[in-house]
């Protein structure tokens, strides 16, 4: 661990971001059609290392059936439009409408609107009657107030994911979330996060979390180191979380915690780096945000955005390029790394050399400056 | 420590900038609410660890009184517009018409105009008569000259600022300014500063100031790294001063100092990575030149733009965003940082599980590369 | 070497770009008439270190016989449009009229035409009639399918060229290329690559290539980065691939295999720093894109941009500056290291106080940040 | 010294520009007026440590009296147009009428024309009979032919100026200049180089130099490090020849060599930077290219710009911002480093708390990446 002084009163860790890492091949290389990127979580197998993130702009239930469908699985966020309103199509029309200047102010307002416990059921059975895995995210704040009617709708996935979460919120005020407790008596596995440290995650583990969500207000428009100060890059938090794994595994004998890298990851190289450092998967936004199906027309915003007092992301133009299907699994007419999110990560793989995801975290990577981005 | 060859002659320190910190929340969380930001200088006691810093497109007479009912303590600047200047209202228009190019020759012409004295203590009663804590700067040129009519007035906290001070001034020609002297007979508490090293500043405490400015030019605007070759990046120094106010407290036998870190912050992030790497309080400008009442209407400058034979400053277009209250308060419309700075800082201090500033300076902090961004 | 902790479970080692090297001039200097840039490889001296990557943008028949003729090699691309193509003149002439957003998509069908294997050897003799040196270039893929056309052609040196070649390529479905068996049949030169670490290129070493390509997609408009996270910055990798070089000498009992850098090399100052880090020829396309006679009309694109799922490469517009003549060997009329790309080496060696190729792999480097670009 | 590996075959110092260092503040301030800049070489003294290049754009016969009636010393190019034209202005008009493009193409041509020596002689007395100090360049490679003109005609201080001066060049076919026997028989002080390690300048203070340039292509517009490959950041190159001018003052029993930075100073904060690193004086062109009375009417370019093969740098517009009094000794207004350039190192000297130059070589420095520009 490499702890510099900053100055005499104060040392810092070096940590490294995405962008300063890059994946060296190996000696031997394989067909991209013989590797496989599946990935299992509790009971449930995906044909995908992918969960697409609990954001309006991306999740809808249509495209939560159609991403499922597709071999990955995608989070509806419960404290958003679909909750808050019967019709939310509209509203998502009229937010890719605003003008830049105005749309900060205006999901506020939209925002606004309390969310409506009896569409959380609608929402996720609309999704299960597809025959999809549904998994759906509260956050930690109303997760005690809402959960219950999350279960009853029969979700297989349970997501708890705020900018960050402990398990350990202290306050003198209200009865926080006990996450140890209400993991431990639900049914249901659950996704828990966003952490960023070795310890934080450790504590997520042992409250008996099925995967934890590694990073924070990374992702595409989101302004958390700006407003908050806070960051800590995703190539250290990854691989951090990823040894809490390890250890957890010895201490549990035998609990094996997925770790989800959660933001910051726009483009396939991202992904291929994410998984390469440690990650069993990845939570993903914005490349789907460009889908033709998305329902941000074209747009995306996360939760950050329209928070009432003090907004941490901006809603962003992504523009479209294509359908999920050709984001997830091409062919791919693009040639930045927005498409074919799914084979280029099979390609990274055969040509490195690895033929599944837990032998391809043992791949060798470099840092080198961001700036020199050949 | 770690020192650098730089070649066979010359070795320095790697110093650190604010952008290329992180704050990292450790394994704990609370609720903004439970979080106290309160900061005690002296016998004065602020709901906010917020200085403005004394710049006329920031702090008139008016301003300080709103900056005061709102929490925070706003430093006159006695060198300004408004000690030149029976009506400085007209010229701070002016100030604000004149385009970029021609803008350095007018404010140099405005401001040679000489200070007029009674005016010194005239803008103190103003703010003072709102029943608000008083604080006025002179630079240490001019403290000998004018210190009486600040004093005579009633100011309540002294302010000497200039781009560099140093308690030792070596001068053959005149008698400078004796720090030490001074502030040992005057009967009210002195910010001095900036400085910018652990050995600057312990000279600086020794002279008796309640608090040091850490910095020197780093703020919006400021050129001295490009007009002098000075620059000390601000997470060093800040760091560095604050080891000297932990080693003067020793020495001193129980004497706390504040350190106040100065410029360079325009940003809610910057100000929490401040406190986190040692600081007590912020002195900060740019973001207030932002409010609708700013006397600068959307313009912002400091004392370095109209220095007669070398500025080292720009006057910059900041824009108007809202009002002092959204500023320092919110509610946030704005998603980058510049709005509801308290807010943001309480609640990085909440997500960090922190819930004062002196505990929040042990905050663990990493050094990233300031452009891998995310 | 030296390897940083990127997390508590990875690390990886520090890897740097051309971009971050800077070469040294030693205290002796000589002029650039008396600098040799003569290279050799097995049996074919030339009198450029060069060899013109086998891109349609940059190498038909009739510019691969000029290059020849200006003393350097080029090698033809068996995979691109001309031997798809009886005549491919109209489709080049397409290819630099489509507007960058369709580019991409219409490459993709064009190059959809099966290649025509009788065009293989008819190509070849287009050049080899000329008197210079032919070279041509299939990959491993299809190299099995085509080499006996290439070889009945009399193709001089045999260039084995794909993203990544490793010596072992794993697969269960069909019978792949086994390198060392195929060259060892084979009367002619193999040149082959890419590859960018020590390890892998040892392997190629040992199936008895003439010479190894180093890097893999770093060439201008590849976005092999950003598409599957794969990077190996090219100084590190050319290092390591001539100490391999070295050992493989030792081992082998004396067979020099040439280390020829590909790709990354825009300017005259990356050639000559290829060299310095030890390779002993490079291979280069996109400034012979700017030539008059470039076929590709001001355009550049390499094989990787028409990938039928997953292209990986943009065609980029890279304007017409020139002759092939003086863009090798000048006059220049351009001081941005475009031009004269021959002449700038001899100086570059003249000014550092070499006389040969060999003896300038020994000059001193230093690592100096990108962004400082002084 | 801080060595790093490349690759397992290359390996290289860390090298630092004059971007990364921050001039640090000790704990004593002065007053500017207090602080002397004053420099001398051999018999010469002057008011300002401060060579203006010998550029066509910057130094005319007339500019080089007005200079030296100002402080400072100025340099003519023996090998410009002032000894190629008898009136060179409709020449230096029409450079500054060029387009970019066709820019580089015309320099060559006008700089075709042959050098006459008559001109030599005339060029150094109109400087001569003016009464200041008179400063005259050759390229090493004309020293020769030339040197006879230039002594008879009764120059000051000698200057043999190229990209890379060596005291050792090798050649086979001419007989080449021997420094130490042509400086031995001179009865002027010469200044030669550029050099930029400590062993070539070692060699070139063995030569009897009076001082030696340090640095080569660093300047505004040159491009040596993207043409030649070449670069070795100012920073460490200057800290390295200082300590080369302390050996070879021991070595030689108290020969002082005097270590003139020369290139990549821009801005007055570079200048100062150069100093604090262990400089004695600088050679500075292109901030003289912006003032009223500069020949190059706003452009600025080298004699690299106009080789005839290979050029190297590029005709730049700089613009006009005042007369060369303002721009050496203020007042400035502007607030960005490129006027007052004296007065500012005075500032910055009285600052840092040094009263002459000599001193002010000891002061600290941080070194701080050039991104975190504050």
């Amino acid at each position: 661990m490499s702890i510099v002084e900053i100055g005499k009163g104060k040392s810092g860790r070096r940590a490294y971001a995405l962008e300063e890492i890059g994946i060296v091949p190996s000696r031997r290389t394989r067909h991209p059609d013989e590797v496989s990127i599946a990935w299992q979580i509790d009971a449930y197998r995906f044909e995908l290392p992918l969960v697409v993130a609990p954001m309006d702009s991306v999740v809808s239930p249509a495209t939560a059936v159609q991403i499922g469908r597709l071999g990955g699985l995608a989070a509806l966020d419960l404290e958003g439009l679909w909750t808050r309103f019967d019709d939310p199509e509209p509203l998502l029309a009229e937010a890719a409408e605003l003008d830049d200047a105005a749309a900060t102010r205006r999901l506020q307002q939209i925002y606004s609107e309390p969310i409506k416990e009896e569409l959380i059921g609608r929402r996720i059975e609309e999704i299960r009657s597809a025959g999809v895995t549904t998994a759906a995210r509260l956050s930690p704040q109303r997760t005690v107030r809402y959960y219950k009617a999350v279960i009853d709708a029969g979700v297989d996935i349970f997501v708890i994911r705020g900018t960050t979460v402990s398990a350990e919120h202290v306050s003198g005020q209200s009865e926080p979330l006990n996450l140890k407790q209400f993991i431990y008596e639900l049914d249901v596995p659950v996704i828990v996060g966003g952490c960023a440290t070795y310890t934080a995650a450790l504590h997520l583990m042992r409250t008996g979390a099925a995967g934890v969500l590694v990073g924070f207000g990374g992702g595409s428009g989101h302004t958390t180191a700006a407003v908050l100060g806070v960051k800590v890059p995703m190539a250290t938090a990854i691989a951090d979380v990823a040894a809490a794994r390890r250890d957890y595994l010895d201490e549990s004998g035998g609990r094996y915690v997925h770790v989800i890298a959660d933001g910051g990851m726009s483009l396939s190289g991202d992904i291929a780096k994410a998984l390469a450092l440690g990650a069993d998967a990845v939570m993903v936004g914005s490349p789907f945000a460009r889908a033709a199906q998305a329902p941000g027309r074209g747009y995306h915003w996360g939760s950050e955005a329209h928070h009432q007092d003090l907004p941490r992301g901006a809603r962003v133009k992504v523009g479209t390029i294509g359908t999920l299907e050709q984001i997830l699994h091409g062919p791919s007419t693009m040639a930045d790394g927005s498409m074919n999110l799914m084979g280029a990560l099979r390609r990274t793989m055969a040509t490195s050399g690895y033929s599944d995801l837990k032998e391809f975290q043992r791949v060798e990577v470099v840092v080198t400056p961001s700036t020199a981005a050949r």
